[in-house]
């Protein structure tokens, strides 16, 4: 069992939470023919999809939705599951899971949130070495992509 | 926002946890032309697919393949991704995530861990009115094999 150690705000004594993977979203955001992706504000720094953490109370859905306004303005539409990532090492902050949408959007991405830039590529044309494992990620989409 | 709020072992004072929905696995073992199903120990009492809770630093697939042989004893191979099941209503115990696999078996199940029975029931025969979504996960798996 893997536990959180909190700070007791009266005492200062370690209080321990039992710890579960943190279920988070990212988006694969398709306007014609090029993918929406962020540049992070905050560490890891680089090239990343958008997405974040689910909020308790929240769907996948739902929180895809959200993180992809909020991150690009773009308002996404026609989810499609691409997949699940989980491997602990992912994020090296903490255990995430991550469940992966693919989803229209339309007009120009404007960078907010947690996102300093958000930039409209051409799938032929894609940054590489993006954070975590989201070249995994692309590499999955595009694969899928060409089966379809 | 969304708290836990635990007791400090020393003084008692209440100490808020961020919470975040929980992640979990369920297992869809095909065994010839039927599926495996276990009737559940504890609360909520009654037939559910196999599964559990996703332990910190375990891949999704591991926790599946691992609780399918806890409640089963069966050791499930060729996982494929169904779907992912977020209502925040879908357990009335708390905010659930289930990543739903669908793998193969063999064997005859036998019952261990949170399960009382495990039972392989063929398709055309299947217990009704499950526990949390899993008649509407099942749903979704007839569909998805009929198009297949």
């Amino acid at each position: 069992m893997a536990f959180n150690i909190l700070t007791c705000p009266s005492c200062g004594i370690a209080v321990k939470a039992y710890r579960n993977p943190v279920p988070t979203v990212d988006i694969i955001i398709e306007i014609n023919n090029g993918i929406v992706l962020i540049e992070r504000k905050n560490d890891p720094i680089g090239w990343a999809l958008p997405g974040g953490f689910v909020d308790y109370g929240e769907k996948l859905e739902d929180a895809a939705v959200r993180e992809a306004f909020e991150e690009t303005s773009i308002n996404v539409t026609d989810l499609k599951l691409l997949g699940c990532y989980s491997d602990p090492d992912r994020d090296k902050r903490q255990h995430t899971i991550s469940t992966v949408y693919i989803a229209k959007g339309s007009g120009m991405p404007m960078a907010g949130d947690d996102a300093a830039k958000a930039v409209l590529f051409p799938l032929d044309n894609l940054p590489q070495m993006l954070c975590f494992d989201h070249d995994q990620i692309i590499h999955d989409y595009l694969t899928k992509k060409i089966q379809l």
